[in-house]
């Protein structure tokens, strides 16, 4: 999903009133970011409040590469990684995961061995249907073991964009929080719904209802499911004792446009790039009684945030023995302060761009390599800026281009090399740039290897729905990240 | 302004909490246009509830270009053209044009000659300095007579870009206001501030206070300024009695980006083009007691609705000797009832493009010359759409490029010409053009000739002031347009 996508952000049809509702009762985040322009390592940097770079979710096969992990993947979440779950359970917190887990599918990789306690939903993209043969379906698990498989269990007509997964997903969801309630046992809910994501889907009763096509249908019923929780919780009497935060792992995938793309608003770019429209994201955050409605913050946030922030809400302290990449926003929520920090924009383990305040440097641009563009692959349609949205990795270490995007949120108007402000700005960046680059230990990179042999051929549970697959010998390979 | 550039539409800074409060207390339009992509054309069509075409307010000199009123012009509004306040006027109402006229500015097409009784402003665009030799400064009107001209008894600084013009101008509204509250007697008050074009400029009080540079400031202080207008309808206890719209003549004119150019929002190019960002304006209707709060309109409006609109609510007719183009938007406001209504957008006298539905079906595209473009005049900076955004005059009558707004505000992706959909909705589309085409009689082009003896030497009232300047002889010619 992307910035524009709300009706609170902009988005021309104003098709997500219970987001907007959302959002008048809470804060809405203008500048949240992040931390990857793509899903795995976004979801991992969520997760264990570190850049990707940082808890491994990268790969070195080539430079400056999106990685992520599909089903071939050997790679995934090390166990030397501390997952907010994992925490949480210290502070007697039971821990759900509902929908895409996306760091790693192979047994030691399960979210029920990373600190989850629950879990129901897939460990990759519902990519698909394969033919079982040279490519399984994608499993879908409840806990331990997997229930069944997309496409043979699991519905998704890719004709009509028909699927009930999110009414799945959020009768999961209203369950398990009416259990807690009743329990009285603090819950973490981790609502990973993947219905934006190409083959986008919705169900029927959404199917047709939105001016936007497909898309705008999954964004509506992802708007009503949202509208249904909040309403149960405050049903249940717990809404102010329940902190709620909506946001997105990427920007819009306008590559998927305009069946299946959604909206940045005015930003460059989106999903697989370091421009605003793959990094910048709709945020909003929910806790009456707490954070005063209506608000609207301007402090640069990030996906890590809400791992520092959840820990700081359930009293507990971020692990000593690393670096933690994610602040506590709670004063930021809470008094409306404002607090400086970077905004680090990753590709691989290649700082690409740096936000500081409201000026944002690009060490490198890059959209994709002629190569792939001249297929058709387009992660800028319609936009062009000539010497930022390159097609060949361009350096500007030396001369960073800079952008005020205040003044210039679409990043087209680098500022004058000459300027007195460029001289200024970079400056501080320069200093920011080099204190994390001076302390940083990269992880071990986890997405550089492929193999078919570990792809879901028979996962837990199988044996007992006679669907176990036999998996083809071993043959690891380097991953192939075309951008 | 331009769609993008309030917080209610999406602007990232979101700095217009006035403005967003009065959506939220009234009527937000997502889609609604002005008549034309410039200035002149569009403020006559406001006025005269008639599209330029029919208005006068055209160039035949070339094939489909912007024409205005700068003050070399001849042209200006026709005295057989019916103007709003000269309507009002048979319902008792007094009416008032605080700031920029821009229906010519020769004796004859004084705004006092045309309906209104009272005027602050300027005939034409704040340009300038002029050197009072080849060019006079733009005359500043009270009423009848110059009592100043800008840069000389009205300070625009240029290097600074402070003003206290947008002050002077509220002040005269708020005093306009009172004045007629205390007298009991109806008003009409075009209140039509021009902060932010180019030269954009704001108070000291408003400078430096936006994320947005200059342009930010202006719109703030913009903001500022409605919300006390509201403020003071309130206090005088007359906010149930007072109907208030707000919106703008053009899209933002991104060729004054980034110092001095707003925000389309997602859309495609800028002033002057046909393109969404062109035309497609911010507005707002508010209304205490009458229009619901916080409704949210899809209703297709535009800028000549006004026209109809008002007459319908001082409970007069439109005049019946003349095609009239807006329509009595009270239904929408009233009852939220959706009247179905096409959108024409012209450019000169050529039918550039028409919206039915969600539907706009483009007959012809262009963007500038390359000529223009290769001298760095840019409608569209930072974005390029293959044979839409194109630099010659492109025909399509016979197979017009057809998006759906909806899917696509973005104006990126025409539909196929083999689908039904376009099969389909372009038989709708060619009834519409026909049917407007057939019964249209184009007013007598005012936008063709231009003389530098009928510039503002000497405004009335020059010789108090001691501001006469001499004009020189007589040489009319074919004004140029280039785009």
């Amino acid at each position: 999903m992307g910035w524009g996508d709300l009706g609170a952000f902009g988005e021309p049809s104003k098709e997500t009133p219970n987001l907007d509702q959302m959002a008048a009762e809470g804060m809405l985040f203008l500048d949240f970011y992040t931390a990857s322009p793509l899903c795995s390592p976004s979801r991992a940097a969520l997760l264990t409040g570190r850049l990707p770079v940082r808890n491994g979710f990268y790969s070195t096969n080539a430079r400056a590469r999106n990685a992520y992990t599909p089903q071939d993947i050997v790679g995934g979440i090390s166990d030397s990684e501390v997952l907010l779950p994992e925490l949480l359970k210290k502070a007697g917190y039971i821990s759900k995961i509902i929908g895409k887990w996306h760091l790693g599918h192979r047994p030691q990789f399960h979210p029920l061995k990373h600190g989850f306690d629950e879990w129901l939903g897939s460990p990759n993209c519902h990519f698909g249907p394969f033919d079982n043969r040279a490519l399984p379906n994608i499993p879908v698990y409840r806990d331990w073991e997997m229930i069944g498989r997309y496409y043979e269990d699991f519905q998704i007509d890719l004709k009509t964009g028909e699927s009930n997964l999110t009414q799945l997903y959020l009768q999961e969801a209203l369950d398990f929080i009416s259990k807690q309630q009743a329990s009285q046992q603090p819950f973490f809910l981790y609502w990973a719904i993947d219905a934006t994501h190409a083959p986008v889907y919705a169900s029927k009763e959404f199917l047709g209802t939105s001016q936007r096509g497909l898309y705008g249908d999954a964004v509506r019923e992802i708007d009503a499911s949202v509208g249904k929780i909040l309403q149960h919780l405050q049903k249940l009497g717990i809404s102010e004792n329940t902190f709620v935060f909506f946001t997105s792992d990427n920007g819009a995938a306008l590559i998927s446009a305009p069946k299946q793309g959604g909206s940045n608003g005015p930003f460059l770019c989106g999903k697989q790039t370091t421009f605003e429209g793959g990094m910048r994201e709709p945020a909003i955050a929910w806790w009456p009684g707490h954070i005063p409605a209506g608000r609207v913050s301007h402090q640069l946030g990030n996906v890590m945030d809400l791992f520092s922030t959840s820990l700081s809400l359930a009293g507990l302290q971020p692990p000593r023995d690393r670096e933690i990449d994610g602040i506590d926003l709670l004063p930021v929520l809470l008094q409306g302060k404002l607090i400086d920090r970077p905004i680090f924009y990753y590709r691989g383990n290649v700082l690409m761009a740096l936000r500081v305040g409201l000026y944002k440097a690009h060490y490198w641009t890059w959209s994709n390599s002629w190569e792939e563009y001249s297929k058709g692959i387009d992660f800028c349609p319609g936009q062009n800026v000539s010497g930022v949205t390159t097609h060949t990795q361009e350096e500007h270490t030396t001369l960073p281009l800079l952008f005020h995007l205040g003044r210039d949120p679409g990043e087209k108007y680098p500022l004058s090399f000459a300027s007195e402000e460029y001289q200024r700005i970079m400056e501080r960046m320069s200093a920011v740039v080099q204190q994390h680059q001076a302390s940083l230990v990269p992880g071990v990179p986890q997405l550089n290897v492929c193999d078919k042999a570990v792809m879901n051929w028979s996962p837990p549970g199988c044996e007992k729905l006679g669907k176990c697959l036999q998996a083809p010998p071993a043959e690891p390979k380097k991953c192939f990240w075309p951008h």
